[in-house]
């Protein structure tokens, strides 16, 4: 029943956006690579160590001013176990500094698996019961329906036994995103297909809000689909990417919101970890940059609720 | 085109079937995770080094019998960064020993990410030219293709410069695959709806085989589903998961080969690394039965072709 932890430190903030932490090495400001460099080597090590500092500048000035960041795996995977360190360190700590946490991995496979993958990020690593650990102790993950129920039901179990959350992909924010998810079948989508199983699977997990803990992805960019996916799916919260450098704007992320002022959540990523090259600040004030993009952008949405 | 090396592969053993590594702690005998326990702690460290020593034990066994194996990434995801090093080691010691080797990941995302994800598994992670290593060099992924197009050529794009595959998600071996990818489109379903695309997005990468490095997943529990994929996608290799214990028969499988014997690798995962626990053989002969199963198998699905 996670949503109820994310919608809390909403209300907390009065800012419904998350900050993707998506690092690339060409984000990093630097002098902060090279002192990276220079003390564990121009190599995996130099390269784990300068994103999770990249990270902790950002969360250090972000913890109190977002409720969540949304780090996609993929970011980490490509720089490999250091990588993957960098992204098991970076959780930990925006977990310490009370931020809620949303690992975007997308992840999806038959049922068997599908709990290995919920176990990874939402549950435990675990021998036996005396010996278990998390090095990901996330609180939401994003998750890829194209399996059906099955595929879903281990994430959904974790969400109504631990406080944790799920995304659903429903209606992507990608140019190409029409090409199956727009498809027609009988009077409607695949994606309001998906969406009428995001409502069924949520409803074992609706909290004292009255949102579920099965979310849904649903693109800034098609702001047509947002009101429409609204309609379909009342109780559920709606994760938004695309605001920002994918082209959505804030009177179109608004129609992801209920008239209640929650039932959204907005990512932007690149605006943020990279504000200090727009804004042209000194490459040192990149948190600083973030936090001040972050800000503008929260009074850029907020102003249509 | 990915898809010569795994055929070469396939004819040099005369086996068209992949063993999938998918490594529980429960399927590791008791002896061999106790030597890892008493080296490195019962933690997380004695449980990835217990992982890779029982895969090890396979490979010993297989490389010279099976063309390729099948890591199942949450596997390894479940047992933290421990679990990943241990995939990371199994990659490179399959790579050693001449396996070809398919990751089972079944990523997906914006174009933008999904380079980031071919760069981890089929590519290189990098600083610059001068600094670029890889921690899982393999030489295929699964791909789920959900998000259309943009989200799949960053692969495909991978496959045509490097000697890589790919196979794509269309008719998954699990119960309620047809949720979705059976859904009815004009006079199609969604699973020929992505076949089309397979087809299209192959079309840059097909070998001196004839056949593309755009392969397909079609599971082996849906048998007139595999026989008229076959007629739509010719030049399509076929990844073919729900053999054994999910259901999927020999003369099931059968169906997802061309007149030529090529097309189609079969795959079986525990009942080929848990094969001692069914044949009743002691513990330290754990790899010796998978291999007799891994033979096994070969014969039960070639007299078939």
């Amino acid at each position: 029943m996670s949503m109820e932890l994310l919608i809390e430190k909403i209300k907390k903030t009065g800012n419904p956006t998350v900050a993707g932490l998506d690092p690339k090495l060409d984000y990093v400001p630097e002098y902060m690579k090279q002192e990276a460099f220079e003390t564990y080597g121009k190599n995996a090590r130099g390269a784990g160590e300068a994103l999770f500092q990249f990270n902790k500048g950002l969360i250090d000035e972000l913890y109190d001013v977002v409720p969540a960041v949304k780090p996609q795996m993929a970011y980490y995977e490509m720089y490999g176990l250091a990588g993957l360190e960098a992204l098991a360190k970076t959780v930990s700590y925006a977990k310490e500094k009370g931020l809620y946490v949303i690992l975007d991995g997308k992840r999806n496979d038959i049922g068997s698996t599908a709990e290995a993958y919920a176990a990874a990020y939402l549950g435990e690593s675990k021998i036996d019961d005396d010996a278990a650990w998390t090095d990901f102790p996330a609180d939401c993950l994003t998750v890829n329906p194209y399996l059906g129920t099955d595929g879903v039901m281990p994430f959904v179990k974790l969400c109504e036994e631990k406080d944790k959350g799920i995304f659903v992909l429903v209606k992507t924010s990608n140019p190409s995103s029409g090409e199956f998810q727009d498809l027609k079948i009988d009077e409607s989508t695949l994606y309001e297909k998906v969406a009428g199983l995001v409502n069924e699977w949520g409803e074992s997990t609706i909290g004292a809000s009255g949102y579920s803990g099965v979310g849904a992805v649903v693109g800034a960019t098609y702001p047509q689909q947002i009101s429409d996916l609204r309609k379909i799916m009342p109780k559920t919260y709606f994760l938004v990417p695309g605001y920002g450098a994918q082209g959505g704007k804030a009177e179109d992320v608004a129609k992801a919101f209920n008239s209640d002022g929650l039932g959204a959540i907005i990512n932007a990523s690149r605006s943020i970890m990279c504000a200090y090259k727009k804004s042209g600040a000194p490459e040192k004030d990149y948190a600083k940059a973030a936090k001040a993009e972050a800000l503008r952008m929260k009074e850029d949405i907020v102003r249509f609720l």
